[in-house]
């Protein structure tokens, strides 16, 4: 157990993992509302398109209009999905300075995921990964259903560790540690992430919660206490899974925010900006 | 820090303190309901009703009527607040076998709450816990804001183990420790109750969480570790403030219940029909 940080890096994903969940599909122009507000509040990641066909993803199609046209502000910078080779050219053509790769610690969930075993998935990447660092992007990893899997149940954490070294090996700068489907308890944190940072650096990994069960603040504290200071989340706490009504998405970011004020822990977001943004995308995704 | 408890008790305080923050009155007949639904669950310690005056809390204004009603359950045990001799000769009438008093570590929120200073109100509940155990009752007592006032502001560790001496003095068997506003993060959390443990045992302490900002499981996970094992909780977590849309009253049961199990500490409540009595009360509190 160390010492709280001091300041902490909030990688915003509603755009992206946020209204991907979302039955409404959000027209072109509230999204780039939507993303305006986020930078405004102060968020210097935003992850806000994916790159994977727009038929498993219907919500995320307009990625390639949409980058083109989002707000340049200094110091912010923006990111993409991107599953293959050919997402990644769609990627350069839209002009996104850094791209994220996705595989799972479950082999059963990335495969109802992304119809590929994880082994394979890292081979796919690993031309990708190479050429987009080429071109002068940065690349991020996620790793899904890192310690609970809805097929396989608790996943070990030699597994998810193996994987996090695979995609350093690729040459991803940060890996995101998933908790999928929001199942994980401050226990599981523990344990698992404890054993990454046997191997890892703390600065180079980022938590990524789910709020399902309302564990998403008890593992954030948790994960904090372990050394560790990036976090996604989304503002409004949007991606709700369209199956399960009241089931919640990615931790709100308010709620992140709420935290680390009261922590003392500096984040660089305005609470009240932020705020804004959250109602924003809740009317326009609960209004009639 | 020590190991996590084996066992830890849940004190049920829907149809006390969810209901009373709720705007719509709930009729007997299903109060009655809910309430055999806890009890059913496995609930042992319910909180049923408030002899606070009804012009203060219409919402239990039947507590007289529905105490007799009670339905008999080996092992549960019903409580009700008593504010004063007037009270609790009620209580007696009634027929409830525990009563709890109630303080708070804020001068300005128990002034503003009750219209007493916190001295005042421990001379007030003196004679009525006496009483009280004199005729055989076992009493609770609660401390409401005990991290961060409203009006205050943070809540010195010292002034929650003041008032806690005092209701230990007066007879309580029990203090309830509150974060009446859903204010505090764990760091609070273990400062405040790590104190408190330097004076009181473990097991004669109750944690008190609402879940305004999202932060009571942190919270709870935070007391664990601490070795509490005795939590307050609202099925459904009912109580969100009325004056405050989307505000979430008291930590939902079935949290506790998740995280719990997930953590492998025993609890005696069914998942599966507490998660019922959630959906009953959700229902009948939200219908048109």
């Amino acid at each position: 157990m160390t010492e709280l940080p001091k300041a902490v890096r909030i990688v915003e994903v509603g755009p992206r993992d946020g209204l991907q969940n979302e039955t409404r599909i959000l027209p072109l122009e509230k999204k780039l509302e939507f993303i305006r507000l986020l930078a405004e509040a102060g968020l210097k990641d935003i992850e806000v398109a994916s790159f994977v066909h727009p038929k498993w993803i219907p919500q995320l199609a307009d990625a390639d209009a949409l980058i083109p046209r989002l707000p340049k502000i200094l110091g912010v910078r923006y990111s993409a999905l991107v599953p293959n080779m050919k997402g990644l050219e769609r990627a350069l053509q839209a002009g996104i300075p850094r791209i994220a790769v996705f595989t799972a610690a479950s082999e059963t969930f990335n495969r109802k995921n992304i119809n590929m075993g994880v082994a394979e998935s890292i081979d796919v990447f690993r031309p990708v990964v190479a050429r987009a660092l080429q071109e002068g992007l940065s690349v991020r990893g996620y790793i899904s259903t890192c310690f609970v899997c809805p097929f396989e149940g608790a996943i070990r954490k030699e597994r998810v560790a193996g994987v996090t070294r695979e995609l350093f090996e690729l040459g991803v700068d940060e890996v995101s540690v998933g908790d999928t489907i929001g199942a994980a308890t401050p226990a599981d944190v523990e344990n698992t992430v404890g054993y990454l940072l046997e191997s890892f650096p703390a600065s180079r990994l980022a938590m990524h919660f789910h709020d399902t069960y309302g564990m998403a603040i008890a593992n954030v504290f948790a994960s904090l206490r372990l050394g560790l200071s990036t976090f996604d989340s989304s503002a409004g706490g949007i991606g709700g899974c369209p199956y399960a009504p009241g089931a919640s998405g990615n931790v709100a970011t308010e709620k992140l925010l709420y935290l680390f004020e009261r922590l003392g822990i500096a984040t660089g977001v305005s609470v009240q900006h932020l705020r804004q943004a959250a109602q924003y995308i809740n009317t326009e995704l609960r209004a009639a």
